[in-house]
């Protein structure tokens, strides 16, 4: 759906990241859940340093927040929550369907991305200190345990539950925080999984619009942690 | 509220722990939630190692799960949501409440947790390793970072929001993973939150029905980390 500024759906979003942050920050995940949905959705650019304002609607001043209307959230887990609610897009009306997928949304998010957010650390962010190289084999180990069960449960299905539901949504942004690492590589179930989602039209729509959200803003200094949420 | 084998709302916890993990098992979410909401619940208990058909109810084997009649979910987090729809008790009917209450749900799971996990290890089940050493600096840098914007946002209020909610429940038995830590003890006004959820009714009673669920139950091996969830 066209970015629409006049819709009641705001997305707050960042006005300049660098490069390799391009394409990841996490307000990705909002525009994508809008557009599996059909949802016009305008945006809220914020820059660095932040409003002091910006830290009422989120705590740690991270992206995205959501204004539905006159309702605020933050954190992307309940802002894709809040939206999948919108219709049974992306959250089927059975009770036991949509349990198994807001379980899902909660495994991506607490399961998960806590250790992806660690392979990034030692990856990325602390790449070269000593602390990262010496901590990467049991982070190694026990992120694979989790991959390899998570490969048991997808098994030969497309997505998680058969149809593709908000906790696919979740799951899949969680796995490209490791994408084209050993973990990932290492499990073409997996990989094959996030493939599909990444070839899903409302996920190509959702990147090319944060990409052209950047255009135009002058480079601004960016904090190395807290950009995203 | 009593534990009553014959409720449709069934709990599952671990047969048995070590000493240090009792009162910490992740089931204790669901029983306290259960027991600020009035709602009886039965006891499902599992030993190590799972049975397979386990890993269809929790992929990772973890506890806890849910099962509410028919339906079935897995996730602390995602437990937390469903039993708190059940009445405004832990979910407020107003819209923009409701919203507020599921952000700090997910802020307590996504945005806290994940560094307390690390914090876990690096002090206890890594504790001696060379890698916890070095990187507690930057890890207790971070994490004090996050907890002193969580506590600018609890002011000086009882709750996040004024009145106790879902969002609540999760955030203190997020900070009570790091109780008694540096992090911690560094900042009243959480250590205080902390307390005042520690006091209520509901919590005393869920921590100790979990105490009970061990009487009897024979020591068996128990992996070291996938305990919980």
């Amino acid at each position: 759906m066209p970015v629409d500024p006049s819709s009641p759906l705001v997305i707050t979003s960042l006005a300049w990241v660098p490069e390799f942050a391009r394409g990841h920050v996490r307000d990705y995940r909002a525009r994508w859940a809008c557009e599996e949905l059909g949802l016009d959705y305008a945006e809220r650019l914020v820059g660095t340093p932040r409003p002091d304002s910006y830290y009422h609607d989120q705590p740690w001043g991270q992206v995205p927040a959501l204004h539905d209307g006159d309702i605020e959230l933050f954190e992307s887990g309940a802002i894709m929550l809040h939206l999948a609610e919108k219709g049974e897009t992306l959250l089927p009306a059975g009770a036991q369907a949509r349990a198994r997928a807001i379980s899902w949304l909660f495994a991506a998010m607490n399961t998960i991305e806590p250790l992806m957010f660690e392979l990034t650390n030692v990856n990325v962010f602390a790449r070269g200190e000593e602390w990262a190289k010496l901590r990467k084999p049991s982070l190694y180990e026990f992120l694979g345990q989790r991959l390899d069960r998570l490969a048991d449960s997808l098994g030969d299905k497309d997505w998680l539950e058969g149809d593709f539901t908000i906790g696919d949504l979740a799951m899949t942004s969680v796995l490209r925080v490791g994408e084209g690492s050993a973990s990932m590589k290492q499990r073409p179930t997996l990989t094959a999984y996030l493939e599909r989602a990444k070839a899903r039209p409302a996920f190509r729509r959702a990147i090319a619009d944060q990409l052209k959200s950047f255009e135009g803003h002058e480079p601004a200094p960016v904090a190395k942690d807290g950009e995203q949420q």
